[in-house]
């Protein structure tokens, strides 16, 4: 069953509207979540729903949001997020860095005490958007080993970079710094599937394809010991220069019982400091032209730049809508019937 | 034979004096090859003296600098280097970078017109021994195809982040985007050695473990597709908002036919808009010995934290001499006989 990405917009805001968050930050958390299944990133869509809502629910999200701006320094800014939302602070801190890029030249705007905010490219897009090139890292709780250890202590601090590309898709970077990103073991454990191996170790230290060993073990790096020093630097970035938490004491999305303390870093800076934009696009579009003209490898059909799939995947989806699994669908239709929602996509 | 770090600083600052550079361009050119031999990263030590000087031997690098800001505002500057070497270049516009942050919090340099710069960290240090969190990266010769496809068009396009770490070493990371840096294959080479499988595939596309063989095949990104989208980025960043070459255009180190027209951006953070930096030297204390406490893996006798095992490695050096290759030794031989030069650690 496909479903209109529409009606799970609504289902989601009226979810955490009924949780307590003011109507428009509830439509900006469900809209994160419908984007992400829209973009194909299903790891980190609306099966993400009930997680948020339980932490809203156990108090340790707070649903209204009240930023603090603890510096207002031109170029600079600090913002405490007062343990609400990620979505919500990110979504308020990124706006904000894109106002004084557009002052300034270059902006960098640190949040602390955040929590978990969805994908990170939701955000570093619309610096696209606005003419900027973005960046945007967080950390994240303990999900790997640093190199050479074989306890949990390094988040899988993503980071994203994000720039217009003239009459093209936006170019978008968006990784975990693991060899994978958490949620798609969550995925492949809730639709019953064995994970490649090489994702995971157990907490024995053994390598694994069960995902609940995997979520039980480690996960290892993407690229051995530079995924572990780029996760190190981005926790560097997002928890030690935020003034947030950071290291093992990061909570997780998957915690009702404490706090996140999560903090995110973003850079903005706005091309027309630079040169003008329609140059920059006019480069941009020649760049991805030459990538996507290279002769093919063999096993492939097409070759494409990095945030490609993602705007097809969105322009598919819009036009069919989403296919989510059924434990996802399962898993709604509970948090609709504990908040007093109707899932009308049926 | 150990030889000391003086004598080859000296040899080489009088090789690029001879070469038409002022004294203390040479001497910095001159220090950044043997600084990356104190590090441990032959590959980028003395063994890259001749190909510099090849270069401006050649006229397609300029011996005199002469920087031209085209963009000065506030914390964002422009700077065209007119060809000249890439590590004067970069280390001006680096100072300039961290000068604007000690103003205006944040400041972003970039850089057109550059050339090969050497390592990285040389430049990113800098700023974290000046109480700031930098961010430099470079375009570089096409080394690798974009994922798919099969012909070179992408640089190694190498990136680094540096922090002080209060009465620690700095924070550093510094790494290319080829799941092995070019230099390093052609280190093998001339160790007359073979390179581990996955490093790299023949200019037919099948893997090999030749050095020859990969120098004139493509080498494979880190971490798969990521390693591809995070240079693409790297290339957006250093190639297309600096205004310089970018894809295909750049031309390498190892070419003496042609100019490089390679790129580079730098943004630094003044640690002290953020946070009183004796309280981030704390808490990057803290990150650290919470990562190196961890209990460790099989095969492992220690944790290391990114940058840590450069600043062992370069108090040994100094302690002892630098160690370096016959054929290094002989190639510099070769460059001081060209250049009437006598090399004085024998």
């Amino acid at each position: 069953m496909r479903i209109s990405p529409t009606a799970l917009l609504d289902f989601a805001t009226a979810i955490y509207a009924a949780a307590g968050m003011p109507e428009d930050d509830a439509r900006l958390v469900a809209d994160t979540l419908v984007q992400a299944d829209l973009w194909g990133h299903q790891s980190h869509g609306m099966l993400r729903l009930p997680w948020y809502l339980a932490r809203l629910k156990a108090g340790v999200c707070t649903a209204v949001a009240t930023p603090k701006l603890l510096v207002d320094a031109g170029g600079v800014a600090v913002i405490d997020g007062g343990d609400a939302m990620g979505q919500v602070l990110t979504d308020f801190a990124m706006k904000d860095a894109i106002r004084r890029a557009k002052s300034h030249g270059i902006a960098a705007v640190a949040l602390r005490n955040s929590n978990h905010f969805g994908t990170a490219l939701y955000y570093t897009l619309q610096a696209a958007r606005a003419d900027c090139v973005a960046f945007l890292s967080t950390n994240a709780s303990p999900a790997m080993a640093p190199w050479g250890g074989r306890k949990k202590t390094v988040g899988t601090n993503p980071w994203s970079w994000a720039a217009p590309a003239g009459r093209l898709a936006p170019l978008v970077l968006d990784i975990a710094n693991t060899g994978v990103a958490r949620g798609k073991i969550y995925l492949a454990k809730q639709k019953g599937e064995t994970i490649p191996p090489g994702w995971a170790i157990d907490a024995e230290g053994r390598p694994t394809i069960d995902p609940a060993a995997a979520i039980d073990g480690v996960i290892l790096p993407m690229a051995g010991h530079k995924g572990y020093a780029i996760a190190t630097v981005m926790d560097m970035l997002s928890g030690v220069l935020t003034g947030s938490l950071f290291g093992g004491a990061v909570g997780g999305p998957y915690q009702t019982e404490r706090r996140s303390g999560a903090g995110q870093m973003m850079i903005v800076l706005d091309i027309a400091a630079f040169q003008p934009p329609a140059e920059f696009g006019a480069r941009m579009e020649r760049l991805i032209g030459e990538l996507k003209s290279v002769p093919l490898a063999e096993g492939y059909d097409e070759i494409l730049y990095p945030g490609e799939l993602e705007a097809r995947n969105e322009a598919a989806n819009r036009r069919d809508g989403l296919l989510l699994p059924d434990d996802t669908l399962s898993d709604l239709a509970t948090a609709g019937r504990e908040m007093g929602i109707a899932a009308r996509w049926g």
